[in-house]
């Protein structure tokens, strides 16, 4: 049975970065909720008024995407088999490596509140139970090599378009990596060629990521491949350990 | 071309009870978001310490479940070439009928907002252009036959399982109701045998509305009648008047 692992890659999933802590939108944020900012995730909803400071504006603050995302992952039959695991990858590097029978919460600012536990320690709920885990420094590439993929599938707008019904792996592969944008603006930040990807696409028309996210469930499971009978024994993947790590020296909150 | 209407039935979208109007956790988000408690959507992650107030208080205040299905209805393919229109039904007949071309804030905050809104106003952004329109006192019934179809298919998870594309449609209908629960918990509290429905499950696991939507728009369009080509020009359709109004008199906000 083919074991397939799912990148969010590039998601738009970040702390509010250092140069507009002062900024008003986000202090009077942090003051409500109670948190220093650079404890908080950036959200373009609640911090726009300060983007105009912030380079490539016009993507960040998106962890609705990722959360969306997840949450159709998580209840497919592929991971409800034993055969998906999913990876975030974000915009700085992070990668969050979520377990199969992790049960996220489908409410929005729940979940906000857990990927900021996250970040400040690295794994929840705890390390006895390590559902999330957190490493940074990692690139895309270093992930997918972790990895060990037989074959590795990117979805892109302008890739080769997929019929309805076409089989998207190759037969042979027992690993698969499927690597879809967490963005909503824009192309892929990291270089996806490097992968040496079959590029696909589900149409010319711009899809939401959760669209794209739904119909590659959707295909993979419809095939004959992901229809077969749930009989996995699959080991878990670890992500790799950082090349560099970037991660700054904790400070308390102010 | 066939014509879709997806309805979200039952779903666990109301404004809140009054019969919790004074427990505390409701006061106190009523007090924080400068609202007065009958103007904002139960939810049951802000006020659950409430809910043992309330009957079925296990699957209600649920609305981040017709958020998700309403976003991937309205990027769908089928949306975006014409051929779909998505009406939110609700545990206390209130149908809500969104027009394809509404962007719906990916935002959880911002979606309650607006519904919120739409309570207030009965039609959003305005009667001019009217996106979002709410009609009380619709039964599901009323609605499905107001919209007059040729079939009927209900997802329910002890319907007759559908194999990987299968074609679920009959082939001379034009005009199609897919029916999917907008809850979490239990079965549908409207009579849909009444409906003389074909009643259809994706498997036996018990599945998120959002994973039922995402294969039912799958299967939809990659069957071959939903993978033709966009050509359809169909009339809007109206949700039924009401047949007994239950709204009550507007009241001033405490």
């Amino acid at each position: 049975m083919t074991q397939y692992f799912v990148i969010i890659a590039d998601s738009e999933l970040e702390l509010i970065p250092e140069g507009i802590h002062d900024e008003r939108s986000v202090q009077t944020n942090a003051r409500t909720r109670g948190k220093h900012p650079g404890k908080i995730l950036l959200d373009a909803s609640h911090h726009h008024p300060a983007f105009g400071k912030l380079p490539e504006s016009e993507r960040r603050g998106r962890p609705d995407i990722v959360h969306f995302c997840l949450l159709l992952c998580l209840d497919s039959n592929l991971s409800a088999e034993g055969n998906l695991k999913v990876f975030v990858h974000t915009r700085n590097d992070d990668v969050i490596a979520v377990k199969p029978e992790t049960r996220l919460p489908p409410h929005y600012i729940r979940f906000i509140g857990l990927i900021e536990s996250l970040y400040e320690q690295r794994v929840v709920p705890s390390r006895e139970n390590p559902l999330l885990e957190l490493r940074q420094g990692v690139t895309l590439e270093a992930l997918v090599n972790a990895l060990k993929p037989d074959q590795v599938l990117v979805l892109e707008q302008d890739g080769a378009e997929v019929s309805p019904g076409e089989v998207l792996v190759d037969p042979k592969a027992e690993r698969v990596v499927v690597i879809v944008g967490g963005f909503s603006k824009g192309r892929f930040k990291s270089d996806i060629r490097k992968l040496d990807p079959k590029v696909i696409s589900f149409g010319k028309r711009q899809m939401k990521a959760w669209t794209a996210v739904s119909r590659l469930l959707c295909s993979i499971e419809c095939s004959s491949e992901g229809a077969a009978a749930p009989d996995a024994d699959v080991e878990p993947v670890k992500p790799p350990k950082p090349a560099k790590p970037r991660r700054a020296p904790r400070k308390k909150a102010a």
